[in-house]
């Protein structure tokens, strides 16, 4: 799918122009980093969902140190985007918790904290979404694939980004079989029992905050010190998170 | 080593009551979660360190949502207990950000986040350690260890914990010669990219926060639900994140 036919096919659906935007931008992005499930592939997939093609986010509770939003029924895209921007805005005198009840698909959780990084603000954000993972000893899915993403402005001009999820392979993969479901799993193979145990509580942190419904939890605070450059120089030219992504 | 012997050798390096008391109970915990290298044997390792006996740690700022700390010299384990009983004698109306200057050694993290789950808080708490993971391409150590610990209240009791370290052993296991100081990488196997990639993010988030000195990150929270004992229930009696801890 091109860039022209995902614009044309998200204003088939409805929604509103700004609304494309948003979602044309997270679209392009992924397919830019080849997060392929997290791309064009969606829009097929959001033409078979049933959702509110005019709802906004709200936010509920605005206090310097905490705001709370609640998506309203808007697509998870819409829900960051708003927060992102909202947050751009108006940055913490120092940090700020925001919690997103009713917030999915919440996308590349890279994407969204990469903005605040560019914005020179330090973000990590975590997300729940279906359930997909098991425990290791097997049993029913028990926790979503729960990624966390952190950014960290740096004065060299590019931000590293962090962005990891609990999941051995991606659900995407699952979907388009380039993976059996048998192999979403925690990932860290002996070791499963580190990414599943992140994995619930990351899962238990946004619900004990957000609730039942898939929510995202972001901290942003402003940086005092500037550690990346000589973080890089540390790593003699390895690549480092987020200059390619980790799916 | 006896809890007796512990407590008699802390009190000779001239550490004041409460001091004893405090590196003692962490001692302890840490022996009873079968996590021996954060126990007694950090004795021996404590009378090899030059530390001023008397210090303590200082609030340099603090707002309901926001605070920071300075280790000021004081033993990590000293910096965090303050700080963990600064934050249940007045929580937060919403949510805090607590940065700590300054604080090593840091102990085990689910240890610090448990009590203030047993105080009703949600809380997520990340430090920094001397620098012992390397790139999974290779090269000089990058990164601590950089646990996350986790912890979400249960009104049926008991918190869940989840405490993981980046690290595929514990530098514990190397001075113990259980492990090798090869085998103190990113954890994960071939997906050790993703630890690796946790690791750096962990470990520039901290930086940017409170400096170069190894320090600390808490988030804590109010939680507005209990999804706890649904979340058991779920799991059908599968051993979750914190019964016993993953190291």
């Amino acid at each position: 799918m091109t860039s022209e036919e995902a614009r044309a096919r998200l204003e088939g659906l409805g929604l509103e122009e700004n609304a494309v935007a948003v979602l044309l931008a997270h679209f392009e992005d992924a397919e830019r980093r080849d997060k392929k499930g997290h791309g064009f592939s969606r829009v097929p997939w959001l033409e078979t969902l049933d959702f509110d093609r005019g709802a906004r986010p709200l936010r509920a509770a605005a206090e310097d140190g905490f705001e709370r939003w609640d998506g309203n029924g808007a697509l998870g895209y819409l829900v960051l985007d708003a927060i992102v921007r909202a947050t751009l805005a108006q940055p913490p005198a120092h940090a700020r918790l925001v919690v997103a009840e009713r917030c999915f698909p919440s996308g590349v959780l890279g994407y969204w904290v990469r903005q605040l990084a560019e914005g020179a603000l330090v973000a990590a954000l975590t997300a729940t979404s279906p359930r997909r993972l098991p425990h290791p000893d097997g049993g029913p899915p028990l926790t979503g694939t729960n990624p966390i993403a952190i950014a960290i402005p740096s004065s060299d001009g590019t931000p590293v980004v962090a962005d990891v999820s609990m999941g051995a392979v991606t659900h995407g993969q699952v979907l388009a079989e380039e993976a059996s479901a048998e192999e979403l799993v925690p990932f860290g193979g002996e070791q499963s029992h580190k990414a599943f145990a992140l994995a619930v509580g990351l899962e238990l942190l946004v619900s004990a905050l957000a609730g039942d419904a898939h929510g995202a939890v972001l901290v942003v605070a402003r940086p005092e010190h500037d550690p990346v450059p000589a973080f890089r120089a540390l790593a003699e030219g390895r690549r480092l998170p987020g200059a390619q992504s980790v799916s």
